[in-house]
């Protein structure tokens, strides 16, 4: 069948499919400096955000992907205090990662204002800790900001970015890890969206490569459902500053003082589990691939 | 962006939502006595077969389903020796149950033997195995299959069906749980593909509560990636006569004779980690949640 007016479509050419949710109607659409940012009312997902064509986020199922790119890494680190977001306009990172009392300061890098804006008119719920002293939002160039962070500034980095194309690609390169890798204190993280483990095998692969001639000698990805991405399975790759991957602080992850939909211990633990054919894909550039 | 006739697309009523893969041409289409068979040849995905517009399997996924119908279960068990599938006329999970060289006799149950045979010619490598003298392939109605088996008689019961509407509706009832309770021995298991976890909590619930009724105390669900289902993300639930569902041979599955894509141990523990919402979702009819 062919799908008419009333669905949202997002085709995903490298891998031939195609991810459509039917709509309402357009709520908003706008050319910012940088980008189309456009929100659609669905039938059944609430609001969805789409960049330049590009699905965001969805209201029903954006859980999974904020949970799982802040509390792994987070629990995974001994002290979180300072914590940078480069990306993650949408704020539902950041709400995340300050319910944790141990972050002291958190600085989130958007390059585009207008995505924040958007999302506290349309996600007003990702962006309720948007006042929280802890939290600095700024709308500048997160590459240049990293660049000029002080150094062993930083015990956690989390890119919560688009896509390697457009604006997003610079976050997928050597220069940028090295720069990441300088501000990180000893111990500390990286953490990036890396899409799906079936269709983007080649980006894994490259970013395995490029964190590790970054200084990164430890690299490890974590899997998880996402439902509006293409594939319906993304993952996120952890990068360690002079100490493997192994290990969270469980006994803090099961006590955890807020509520999550998707994560928890087991949880934390199971996603870091990798499929076959995951350890032959990055086995010749991984040094954590598993236990 | 409305996608052109170069697409097959499922749309997902319940969901709101559509998946569409790009497709060369339809290399097959029948009616069968129970059901329209297509195949199609995609860009990426290579071949794909669909019953009554819902999409079944594709040549580049299957591994994930397939593998994870099978061997979590057939690992959670001491001795799997005799083996039912119910449904699963591809072949696809009868291979993977066959490569277990504890098991000496599986019999698959389809409805349909033109799913079968339509197997045979568009996805013969799921299909190399159906001379095996330990596979037993009948096209009859696996209800009353089961209903006549002698009871205790089986290690394993793998419900490998289609969606709960048309012919595989009836494989989702209590009246079914209950023979294959019957004919499964102490220690037995069955196992059933149970739906997406996002978007069916409904029938998981349903499922877990038929489960109960039918006499199995202990129901546990493990959690996988497939693209080409309603989100991407699926489920199948275990349900165990008499013990309860922890554990698993570990060793044995470390040393599988077998190679596999997506399962291994860690896979395995993985699987079994229920998201949050998960366990409240089935918290009220549920025996054995988690650790």
């Amino acid at each position: 069948m062919t799908l008419d007016d009333n669905w949202f479509t997002e085709p995903c050419d490298e891998a031939g499919s195609a991810f459509s949710l039917r709509i309402r109607r357009r709520l908003h659409q706008e050319q910012s400096p940088y980008q189309r940012i456009e929100v659609y009312d669905t039938t059944h997902f609430g609001n969805l955000m789409v960049i330049d064509g590009f699905i965001m986020l969805s209201s029903r199922d954006n859980f999974l992907y904020h949970e799982m790119m802040s509390h792994p890494a987070l629990y995974s680190h001994e002290a979180p205090r300072r914590v940078a977001i480069i990306g993650g306009g949408d704020c539902g990172t950041l709400r995340e990662v300050l319910r944790h009392p141990e972050v002291e300061q958190v600085t989130q890098i958007d390059i585009d204002e207008r995505v924040t804006r958007v999302s506290e008119r349309f996600f007003p719920e990702l962006c309720e800790s948007n006042d929280d002293p802890r939290a600095r939002l700024l709308f500048i160039d997160g590459i240049r900001w990293m660049q000029q962070a002080p150094a062993a500034s930083l015990d956690l980095v989390i890119v919560d970015s688009t896509d390697p194309i457009g604006p997003g690609e610079v976050l997928f390169s050597e220069a940028f890890y090295r720069a990441c890798h300088d501000a990180l204190a000893e111990g500390g993280i990286l953490v990036q969206q890396s899409e799906s483990p079936l269709l983007h095998g080649d980006i894994l692969q490259r970013m395995y490569r490029d964190m590790g001639a970054a200084g990164f000698d430890h690299r490890r990805s974590l899997f998880f459902p996402q439902p509006v991405y293409p594939s319906g399975w993304w993952s996120a790759t952890l990068a360690r500053k002079g100490r493997p991957i192994d290990g969270f602080r469980e006994q803090d992850a099961a006590e955890r003082p807020f509520q999550t939909r998707y994560y928890n211990p087991e949880i934390h633990r199971a996603a870091f589990a990798a499929p076959s054919f995951f350890a032959t894909l990055v086995g010749g550039t991984a040094a954590d691939t598993g236990d």
